[in-house]
């Protein structure tokens, strides 16, 4: 920095250098040596080998996942395959599976009683009840006339909306255990626009891979490259509860993470898999997932639906990719800003020396040259010695 | 940096120092410590303070959205609840609401006219149609034969299709003007890996929370942490008009922005929530957001469908999140920086010295040290002043 | 770096140089500014022309897709329409085209013979079968029958399922090849957060761009500004055959990329496509994509329903984004860089001279000057010459 001054009085080919004052004092040579050790290690082993600054590095790798339930499960007379319990059908990075349901059967646009928790739905008269009113947290517009409950003792305000109601007429399904054995196969492919790397088509042992795919279950010891999920090993690995997330649902993020070094040889460009729970929010009371839908039938040219609120898990799969590969350009930047860092040893060596090791001010003397405006006066105090 | 030269003459315990030159002028003093002042003042303000480059931040947090919509709207003698116009039902991070629906009830397949605006569609003889032609913008296979256009008194070519076509037996419902009632839950969590820091459970007030999240809904200033949005509210924001919205349908961007400084207590990093309209792009005249579905029907062994263009408000829920936290290696980069910059400061000054307050080539003079090969030859300027 | 030493013995408003030696060396001025060229010209063409580095960037645009799938392709007697073929309905950043189906009509809760190909599914009395087993690649409970497979003359255990099952039932339908012509509209507006730049409304043309839009398909040649795509084209520049793909199925990527420098125009920000097949990986055999749903009908009271096993091709729509806008931080940290950066040319020209053109120790004598303890030792080579 300090050392070139083109612009100056000297000749265009001239090579100007610093001149240094060479010390030889053994404390300070062996602070000064320490120091720049220290500096040197922490470049070699943090910067170079630990964080791999000599690589290129691409961090928002193009991904696509694909993902596909597996396996069947009784209820009562009833079974379930994924047709049924897993949605959306596509496959895409977000999939869920239902765990529990509860039925509100055969619901029509009708008019019918309105829930007693809701504000001011009770009633003894019609005049309790205003027509055309809709509110907030109830289930549809008042037609202003108090009716019976259901087949209960008291009234409740009518109102226009799919009848029954869900609070009144719902079925609650015991939640599907069996679920626990459900698999989810995830298919991720990676690729790294930068370096032009990425998941490639290759023949061998597709056999014996097809084999070994038909029964493989993930494991993070035993079978690390199987993307077979059981959903009990992915509760089981968040930490959590099966039968309690069968209750209340749950989301949980299965986490993909590529960590690639292409100097190395591409195999070695495996995921890793890391799970957990996602759906808890600290400010936040209501945990678990959740989502309603309905089927539709058409009965003598009138439509019904069967209402189906669905408790079940969520899977967000997340990947996350880093590909490094050696690259001029971030090797020499580091390299130099290495090298510029080593000058922080002049620094702290040089308040040391000025301040502990000084003695006769012989180092200040000699590193120092005043000059001031007048010319006399410029004879700094090194000069002064030497023609003494 | 040009400090040291552990590779020459001297001993490797020595300890090498620039040699400096110290200018006793008021100006120039002035001017250095000014500059200086300035490059200090900027890392310490822009850099530290307002940058906080003190701190390891991670940009690319792991991010779950729930989102759960609520509200009824009464339509003539129909009332549509969440599970009609909500879609997709499993509550992802894109969500759309219908607002307004064509109708075309009881398609078959069938063979029916072709609309009349479709290129070559019109004829009089059945020598106009050729048979098997599928035109690409209309909607099916021409059988060949011409045809009366429904009840009208012209003729189009006969096609087989779902009949009768859209445009012909559309019906359209007027909009749900209702829907600026409606309430979406947005349920958002969030983790930073990097610091393995984010949304924890914890059991406090969950009964006030529960009471509160069951009336409040979001208000920049009254509520800024009710996670629950009235559509209305929403359009207001990204100041788009609900009623036009109803219309032709749009794509509404909530941004939720999570800044937090993680040195500070976890209480603090709490979201933002912004709001801008998405689907406007300028070269393209189409805005809006529709999609068409249908409900499928079978009657007496026969399939037929309702199709539905439903025209709507697609909510989608964007995160963005940057944690910061003290780390040693950021904070030493910064310093280095900053200290290595504070040298620019030197080649102001030396340029301005030399330039513009070097009186009589004093400062030149002791500054630079001409050395030529020519031994004789070698003293330079300034040493030769000295033996005069 | 070298420069300040602010807490010194010197006055605060003393400037401090760094004493210089000037080399009259043509052979060393030669390499000095041969490397301080290489230096210099790295960091204005590599850094700043072609990196561009005085410009602040932002990676990471908030993005909105918006899909549309049309076209029409005949099946027989049957006409298949977006609404059939395209899922999900909603039109986001993933959708799916069905190329190929696989029937399994009428299906009800009911019990069957389990598929020969399920381990110990075959039998020969009820004895071989366990009532109550699940088989995990099975397709339901076993009931502890042992009954003939279907119309076949063999035996299998007998299973409460969905009946008949897949495989005995399947009706395969032949690809739907004339989707090679299908198009999907992609809209999709970006935003910078940072420079709060994006798609902006404008009026001009629209009724002539929205008379293109009807009849364009995009072409990267002859019409790069098309934003509708036919499916034939996409897979013909992911240089995938269209019929494979109707029979494996397949997810293709379109990457859309945004590289805009907001110190130009803004309508040179315009979007560059690119396609590639996404759902390959070196370690797994199953390429392709397929999904099943199904279809519910209620007969009499009782479900049954059609399952659907497709396979299509996925688009997933991923947008990159970059832009880039002058700034004055960046600008002044890069320049601090490349100032920084040509101290480097020192240390390589010290060397070269030390070691190399030092002859007589002329240049080592005058740049280093010793100083020892001892006051006496003190004196150096250097000025030991000068005395001489």
């Amino acid at each position: 920095l300090v050392v070139s001054h083109p612009l100056y009085i000297h000749g265009f080919w001239d090579y100007e250098t610093p001149k240094v004052m060479v010390v030889k004092n053994r404390t300070l040579g062996v602070i000064y040596r320490s120091v720049q050790f220290l500096v040197i290690t922490y470049f070699i082993w943090y910067v170079f080998i630990s964080q791999k600054a000599y690589q290129e590095s691409e961090t928002r790798p193009e991904s696509s996942v694909y993902t596909l339930m597996k396996g069947s499960a009784i209820h009562g007379d009833e079974i379930l395959d994924t047709v049924e319990y897993a949605r959306p059908s596509e496959g895409g990075d977000v999939i869920s599976t239902i765990l529990r349901r509860e039925f509100t059967f055969n619901q029509r646009q009708d008019t019918c009683a309105e829930h007693f928790n809701v504000a001011d739905a009770n009633c003894t008269t019609d005049s309790d009840c205003v027509e055309g009113e809709v509110n907030f947290n109830g289930h549809g517009r008042r037609t202003g006339r108090c009716v019976q409950y259901y087949n209960h003792t008291f009234k409740t305000c009518e109102i226009q909306t799919w009848c029954p109601i869900e609070e009144y007429a719902v079925v609650r399904e015991p939640p599907l255990e069996e679920a626990i054995n459900f698999t989810v196969f995830i298919r991720n492919s990676i690729h790294f626009p930068k370096f032009k790397v990425g998941n490639i088509k290759d023949a061998r042992n597709k056999r014996d891979i097809k084999r070994y795919l038909n029964k493989c279950h993930y494991d993070e010891e035993s079978d690390p490259y199987c993307p077979i999920f059981r959903l009990g090993y992915i509760a089981a690995q968040a930490r959590e509860n099966f039968s309690e997330l069968c209750n209340t649902g749950g989301v949980i993020g299965v986490f993909i993470n590529w960590k690639c070094n292409l100097d190395l040889d591409p195999s070695h460009c495996k995921p890793t898999y890391s799970f957990r729970r996602l759906d808890l929010r600290k400010d936040l009371p209501d945990a678990g997932y959740y989502y309603r839908f309905a089927k539709y039938y058409s009965k003598d040219g009138e439509e019904t639906r069967t209402l189906i609120k669905a408790y079940g898990i969520r899977l967000d799969i997340i990947v996350h990719g880093h590909a490094g590969k050696f690259s001029p350009i971030p090797t020499i930047i580091s390299t130099v800003t290495a090298m510029t860092s080593v000058g922080i040893c002049t620094i702290i060596c040089d308040w040391i020396m000025l301040t502990f090791i000084d003695k006769n001010e012989v180092y200040s003397e000699r590193k120092f040259d005043e000059v001031s405006n007048k010319k006399r006066y410029s004879f700094s105090a090194t000069q002064f010695h030497l023609f003494l």
